[in-house]
């Protein structure tokens, strides 16, 4: 009894701002995609009914109906219980113990999958994007935080209670300020777009001229990594050292990660990984010289191939492997 | 066609100072065991063949015949081609590319296993010792370094070339000293063995009195970890700062691994370790504090049971569980 490889997955892509529907086919084609807001502020049922809508949509945008779907997959933020479906807690959602597996299962009568967003990210590198036939891979989502998809030996690596790759994290500087998460120092603390931001604010407050400022409408409130960017792009000094300074500690971070898991090749994705030609040259001259040897002389730092739609392409991937891996038992 | 589980298992723990064979049968009894010094200066070849005399050694005092054996285990340091059976670079034995495997397979004619001696510990005390039944854990042995022997989901965790779990070189403090791997801040320069030497010495050197001084009559080159401990014990104050700031480092590394591995229990070994009444409280208290939510609740930080023994009895295992993996294909 083998599964329909004619038949089409559908992949969700769940922010806590915006969401991503999508159809794939077993070749990694994107038959449609829908994004649109997500009505965090309405309540679980309403994000969920307007998943089912969107669902219905990318259905219909690629002018296929129901029962060509085999199955669907869905990445979300927070802390998932996947074997029981259900998002136990998400700040970014605003959720508690929510089931997301039930409403589309019993809308589509098909097997559904979720795990987090990063990792489902990290799985769709490794099928269509930049880590095509690696086994060991890390995949970083640079952004407000710094999360991970890890891939060991071909699987995807979760822990013994699903809290594997917190790489945010990690303690990167002993003296280091305090993180949201209650620890000091942390890798996200140095490395993410807050930090950036909290820099550019600090080098202004303390009178320095910068472009950052105009850029930003001389509005604190209005800087964003974004700016930062194109005001280092512009050879703003204040702009080039808070790239520095965010270099160095990203840069520690992956020495520490490619140190301790002696990856074939660590791929960033994120926001941020947008200003690569000015934050990741040092970051990898760093990993180049002062990981261990060995792994140092390996691993390859590369871009995210997916972008933005990393997301939605590993939900259907992640579908796609659970699948496959059921079929083989 | 069954492997014979009558028979029995000789394993090597191979240090640049001493080794140690011992056979053990399937149940994890250990039957005989032979400690000798390393001929190191003699060189290779010497080394080996000390090793099948202190194999036959090992099998007499068992009462056995070389037809009793089924397979062997090897742990050594440095940084070894597992499949090929050769140690490619081990600085403690001074070897560079030395075939570990072909002199005792030529003598006993058996299949012959080699693994990192800290990954072979962790096998051992996965089977035989704490971490029984585990399928995520972490094993530490702190002495001179800090090596780990990491298992993930039931498997021994080796990284895409072997390097993998190379925790005594993650990046703890960004402005941290200089390590002997060429990094700055690494977690063996600031948690292992030589750092609490260098503090005690640190202390006397500024003048300070402390019974560390006269436990090492009177001379700094005669400092050891044992030796400050003996005077923590008797409550000496530059003895337990000395715990106190290695402490600090020691749980900010634990509170990274127990952050990205989220395991089940990380085991400490080695000759540090020993001093676990003062030096693992505060390190324990950390992890538990600090480490990310959900991973800290469940991670249980425990002493090594087979000690000493650890990496003989793991080189055994690593034997068995080969041959068991073979026996299943």
């Amino acid at each position: 009894m083998g599964i329909d490889k004619n038949k089409k997955i559908v992949g969700v892509d769940l922010g806590g701002t915006t969401f991503t529907v999508g159809i794939m086919d077993f070749n990694g084609n994107i038959l449609s995609s829908v994004d649109t807001d997500t009505p965090v502020e309405n309540g679980p049922s309403a994000v969920m009914g307007k998943i089912l809508d969107n669902i219905d949509l990318a259905i219909n945008e690629a002018k296929l109906s129901r029962e060509d779907i085999l199955g669907v997959g869905l990445g979300a933020p927070g802390i998932l219980d996947v074997e029981r479906g259900i998002n136990i807690f998400s700040p970014n959602l605003k959720w508690h113990n929510v089931d997301m597996v039930t409403p589309i299962k019993d809308y589509l009568n098909v097997p559904v999958f979720i795990e987090n967003d990063v990792r489902v990210a990290a799985l769709g590198e490794r099928r269509f994007g930049a880590g095509k036939g690696r086994k060991y891979m890390i995949f970083i989502a640079l952004g407000t935080g710094i999360g991970s998809g890890i891939i060991i030996n071909g699987e995807l690596f979760r822990g013994s209670i699903g809290g594997g790759g917190e790489i945010g994290h990690m303690v990167i500087d002993s003296n280091g300020p305090k993180c949201n998460c209650g620890n000091y120092g942390c890798f996200e603390s140095l490395a993410a777009g807050p930090s950036m931001v909290a820099r550019a604010e600090k080098a202004i407050k303390s009178g320095l001229e910068t472009k950052v400022f105009e850029l930003a409408e001389r509005n604190i409130g209005n800087i964003t990594p974004a700016i930062i960017y194109q005001a280092a792009k512009l050879g703003d000094k204040v702009a080039l050292d808070v790239f520095r300074e965010t270099s160095f500690y990203l840069g520690l971070g992956l020495v520490t990660l490619t140190t301790v898991f002696n990856p074939e090749c660590i791929i960033i994705g994120g926001g941020i990984a947008k200003s690569w030609d000015i934050l990741m040259p040092p970051a990898i001259q760093m990993v180049k010289t002062r990981s261990f040897p060995g792994s140092r002389d390996v691993v390859e730092i590369i871009p995210s191939q997916l972008g933005d739609s990393a997301g939605m392409i590993g939900a259907c991937v992640l579908a796609i492997e659970k699948l496959e891996k059921e079929e083989e038992l």
